[in-house]
This record gives structure tokens, sequence and C-alpha cells, in this order.
């Protein structure tokens, strides 16, 4: 297969686009359920099709447990994380509603809220500061008129910038306005608990940092609240209707699910638990603390995002002064071996914010698999390329 | 693994639900994906990416040929075919249209058409005969009043009844009337060429007759039928704007794409390629009418759907006289090993046509990979349950 002989001898970094590799266990499982339990889950009573729903429930209650769900019904498996914010945002808020959001969204959340302000939804951004903080006071500040809804990325796909959304959350709570965490960043190597945090709705990529395969992502709305499913159809359940069923998970997920991805994802989840998510999140602060601080050491490196590790998750910004980052991410590519990734990366707001659009910025995004060695490789080649700028 | 171990010497005929096994080079490079070739496709011009980007490329190829499809931008990428079917229809019907269907629909398009009667759509069922058939004349009379679309199964999921869409859709064509198919059933089985056809709309999964891994459908539209898109998100281009982009296939493909599940989508069409459809359709056909034929030789069989094995695809529904399906598939699961499925199939108004409603039937779908031997020991089974009834 090429991307074997391609990459034997490359360095990934670009865990925020999809993390890579996986645990063994995660090739595994898939590869198991492909294989011999590859029924179709919730369709007939047969043993496969029992032992496929066993599979989907066990990813459900694996999900429910890591992020503090008390009742697993309640999430709903997607194909994605963009997915499943478009069912939170496109199935609760309605005309007239009024939802605040930020500057440093993504167009998973950026692109349905502009669809649904063309349809009558009162949309305001509140502006991250340069670092790409989002203030609780402004978000509070902003909700001072008779607001539905408040959305969130917990962390920046851009800057890595962490917000604060455990000062949001309950807040919001108490003031009885949803609470939409996008959690494509954070999920699986910060700790969520919908219920501390006062979440009310949580939406996550099972193929980022839950270390488990593209194709899989997931819904979690708490007890009564149960949004419009964008899709409809067979369910397994309740055939004898045209009607679609009204309980979670059902309601959400019409059609058939991707088994073989979800064990997949159980498996990812399982390894994160076993390693423990302290244990995941401080092996990546070591990577970053590294790479920041050498990356602060070259001079031409224009450093974006939090300055303080402990608010910096896994993406890290930077360009090198009058250089294109596109050229500079194809030199690391192919003078380099480093996978990285450049440009604007779905998030133009977040990089008006931190003043690098349209250019964009060359992004590296250390995960849990990545070593010390492999940073300093990333150090070296962009000291190197700044030491040589093109003729 | 719990599954395996249940059904080492189980006979898989529920082949209509999921087509299992696959191919082995599906499950090999599934994996093979997974674990050399796991980036994000289109997001970042690094090496990995590429290669992501161009396995998906080579799949929506390999869609392309099979249908007659003449550009293969036209094919957009879903997580099943009720995603597909869901997209087709609300991306394209408004109050005020007319659509006509059928009574053999699968609750993938009767329950989003349900949606949109209530949204001011006004939707025509035409009645099939007993054995599933939809009368093309019945058809064109329904459509004598201003419509905007047909929809249409291809292939029954309960009694594998096929519609003779090749009279239907080149009519439709001449009247300017869109005709959107789902081959939820027939995809890999049947030849389907869009062109002669006249489809406007092809819904399809990848798990079924296509061979590939559950997660994965699609969406064909024409040229210049472009739906408005239920999910939106970033697309990996056009990143600067927070509207959508415009062009197909990216306009209806947001969020992270299932680059593992579309690779064992492309091995199980090359699959079938190499098989050749004719003989993949020849080798069920020959177990069909072993099947049908056996069935009907048991006096307590009720057999359902077309007498001719030429118009009749892999479902086949039967129930014994007076026994309740359930029952029935039970023991044909828990003392003959034998897996298939039983009930309303998410399909009621195709029980209410055939008059099996609510009780539902047997469900019998035999797959390339089964063996004579199999339809064999099914047969011995039913007439072994038929001869015993309970006490």
């Amino acid at each position: 297969m090429t991307p074997l002989s391609l990459t034997t001898m490359a360095i990934y970094l670009d865990n925020a686009a999809t993390t890579w590799p996986k645990p063994e266990s995660v090739y595994r499982e898939v590869d198991n359920t492909l294989r011999f339990g590859g029924a179709n889950p919730g369709r007939g009573g047969h043993q496969l099709a029992l032992a496929a729903s066993r599979l989907v429930f066990d990813a459900r209650e694996a999900v429910a447990e890591l992020f503090g769900v008390r009742n697993e019904d309640r999430v709903a498996f997607t194909s994605s994380a963009t997915e499943a914010i478009n069912v939170a945002l496109f199935g609760i808020l309605r005309p007239g509603d009024r939802v605040v959001t930020s500057s440093m969204e993504h167009n998973a959340v950026a692109r349905p809220l502009r669809v649904l302000q063309d349809r009558g939804v009162q949309v305001i951004k509140v502006s991250a500061d340069r670092r790409g903080f989002v203030d609780p006071a402004a978000i509070r500040e902003a909700c001072s008129e008779k607001t539905r809804m408040v959305v969130l990325s917990h962390c920046s796909n851009v800057t890595g910038t962490l917000q604060p959304i455990e000062a949001i959350g309950p807040w919001l709570r108490r003031e009885g306005i949803l609470f939409l965490v996008d959690a494509a960043q954070s999920a699986g190597i910060f700790s969520i608990d919908v219920e501390a945090m006062g979440i009310d709705l949580l939406a996550a990529p099972g193929h980022k940092g839950l270390l488990g395969p593209q194709g899989t992502g997931f819904l979690y709305a708490r007890e009564g609240l149960n949004p419009v499913p964008l899709i409809y159809g067979g369910t397994g359940g309740n055939s004898q209707s045209d009607l679609p069923p009204e309980q979670m998970p059902e309601r959400l997920e019409s059609g058939t699910l991707n088994t073989p991805g979800l064990a997949g994802l159980k498996a990812g989840i399982d390894f994160i638990r076993k390693e423990g998510i302290a244990a995941i999140r401080a092996r990546e602060t070591e990577l970053l603390e590294h790479l920041l601080c050498a990356l602060r050491g070259i001079p031409e490196v224009e450093l974006y995002g939090p300055l303080e590790p402990h608010l910096h998750g896994g993406a890290v910004s930077f360009n090198l002064a009058g250089r294109d980052p596109a050229e500079v991410g194809f030199l690391l590519d192919h003078e380099h071996g480093i996978l990285c990734r450049v440009g604007l990366h779905c998030a133009p707001d977040a990089h008006r914010t931190i003043g690098t659009f349209p250019r964009g910025t060359v992004r590296v995004s250390p995960g849990y698999f990545n070593t010390l060695d492999e940073i300093e490789h990333l150090v070296a080649a962009v000291a190197a390329l700044a030491a040589h700028p093109p003729a």
C-alpha cells in the first residue's frame, strides 16, 4: 500500500486532524468486528445481531462513563463531531432564538450557525483575546438579553487554547441557558464531566483524542433535552409506525450504525481508561512544554496561543516571520518528513482573532504516541528553515 | 471475542441487513488504512493526508464507474443509505411540492416523507400488488398532476420484489419529474446505470450488496441537481468563509469522512467488478431458485414476493401457517444455528401490502458467499419446524 512506503520514516504531528497511530487494540477490534461480529445491531434478534447490539451498547456505556453521563441512553452515536454539532444546533434552535458563541469556533459550529442566522436565529459572537481565550465575564455580559444557548469549543483547533468551560457552564445552568460544548480537541485529553461542568450538550469525534477510527462521533444531550432529528429512517425498533421513535438514543440513530467503528472507539476509550487520562495529559504536556520552549528559542518563530502549558491543548500554531506557512509546511514535509497542517484549519474566525487571517499558520499537534525525539526533530527542522530562507 | 465463539457453526442468512462475511480484501484494506493511511483526507497537504484524499477519490471513482456516473464529483459519500435518502428528500423537496412513492418503501423513505408531509409536501403512495410489484402505469397515473419527484426502492427489503425502474425512469425524465431510487437492496447485485435508467438521485449503502463496511453509503445527484445540505461544517477547502462550499461533493461532505470504511468499500466494489456483477447475480439466483422451489414444496409455508426468480432480489419472506414468525426465527437460530430476521423489517407498509401486518414475516436473505448446502440446511430446518409445531 502506497501510504506505508511513503511514510515509513515520517513524523506524524497532525493529531488535531486525526490521531495516528491508534492503539493496537483499536485496529484489532475493528478487524474482529468486521470479520466475526459483522451483523446489523438492533436488526433482528439472532445471536450475531444481538452481539452487534451488545458491542454498540458497550461503546455507549464507555462514552457515558468517560464523560460522567449517568444514563448512557443520552449518548447518541453520529458519524462525526460535525454531525453531532449540527444535530444539536438545528435540532434545538428555532427562529427568534438567541445564541452566544465565540470568535474561536471551527466551521463545524460557525457554518451551521450562519445557516441558522439566515433562518432567523440571532447569533452573537464574543471576541476572544489574542491568545484565543474567551472571558467568562464576556459570555455573561453577552447573555444579558434572553439567550437560548451558548456554544463554545472547549479547546481551539488552531491555538490549543483551553476555554474555562467549568467557570461558564454552572452559571449558564443557573440562568437556564443551554450549554453546547464542542469537545473535538479535548475529549480524551482533558477530563470532562458533563454534570460538574454544567454541559447540556456535548459533541465529540471518535477519531481524535478518543483514539477510535474515523466515521465515529457522538452527541450527549441531557435528560429532557431531545433534539429534533436531521435524519429519519429505520431504527430496528417501533417498525410498525411511519413516525420516528421519540426516545433517545434511537431518535438520533436512524440507519445502520458503524458497528466496527464503534467497537474501535470502545477500544480507544478502554485504552485511555487503562493509561489514565491524567497520564495521557501529563505525557502530552511534557511534549508541549518542550515544543513551546524550544520554538520560543528560535527568534524567527511567531508563536500563537496560550503561554501557560496547563491551558494549552494539543494544537500549536506558529509562523516563520515573513514566510508563507504553506511553504514552511511543504518544506517540513518534503525535506524533513514532518507531517503537520498549514492554513486556516477550517476556523477562519480564530485566525482573525489571533491576527493570522488569511494566510493562516503552521500547526503542529503532538499526540500521546509522539516522542521527545520527534519534537527535537521538528524543532531542528524549523530552526534550519528559519536559518535558510529561500533565495 | 464473544461473537466468534457463538457463531462458528452458524449459517448467516441476513444479508439484506448487512452482507457477511465480506471479501478478505475488504478486511485488509480497512486495516491497512487504519494502520498506515490513517490521516484526515483533504485536511492539510502533507503526504499522508494526500494519500487519504487519494483513497477517497479512488472510492468515489469506483462508485461512479459501477453505476455509470460520468463525473465522480456527483457522488457524495454519506454514513448510510438512510442519510443519503434524507439528504435527497430534505435537500430538494419544498412545501407545496408533490411527491409520488409506493407502498413498498422502507422507513428510510417513509419516515422522512412523513415528516415532509407534516411540513407541507404532498405525498402520494401508489399501492403495489400482493407480490410487491409497482405498476409503471400506476406511477404514470399518479403523476397526472404536477409532480416534483418519484421515490422508489429498486428492490424490496421484505419480499425481494424488483421494481421495473428502467420502465419508469426514462418516462419521468421526459416529463421533467425527478427520480430518486433507493438501491439499498440492489446496488452490487443488479446492474444499475443512472443514465440509461433515467435516475436523477441514487442512494445506496456501502455495507450490503457493495460488500463494504458499515458506516458507508453514498448519494449520486445528477449534474445541476444540488441538494441543500443537512449538515454544515469544515470541508477542508474554502476555509476562509463561514458559507459552506457550493460544489459537489464537498457541499454534502462536511466533517471528517470515514476513510478506512471508504477504502473497504472500494475493495468491495473491486471484488464485485472482478467477479462480475452478472456472475454475482447468477450465483444468487441459483441459491434463490433452490430456496424458493424447496420452500414451495413445504405445504405449511406461506411464501410472499415474486414467483419469477429473475424479478426476485435477495430477500425471501415466508411464514409457517398459524405460527408466529418471531417464534420460527427464534427456533431457526437456537435449534438450527440459522441467522435470519423476523418481524416488519422497518417497512410496515410493505407488510400491509402483502397482508402480513402486523405480525410480519421470517426473512431469509442469501448472499454471494452462501452455499447450496446452507440453503439445504435451512430448508430442512423449516421442514422440521413445520412438521413439529409446539405443543
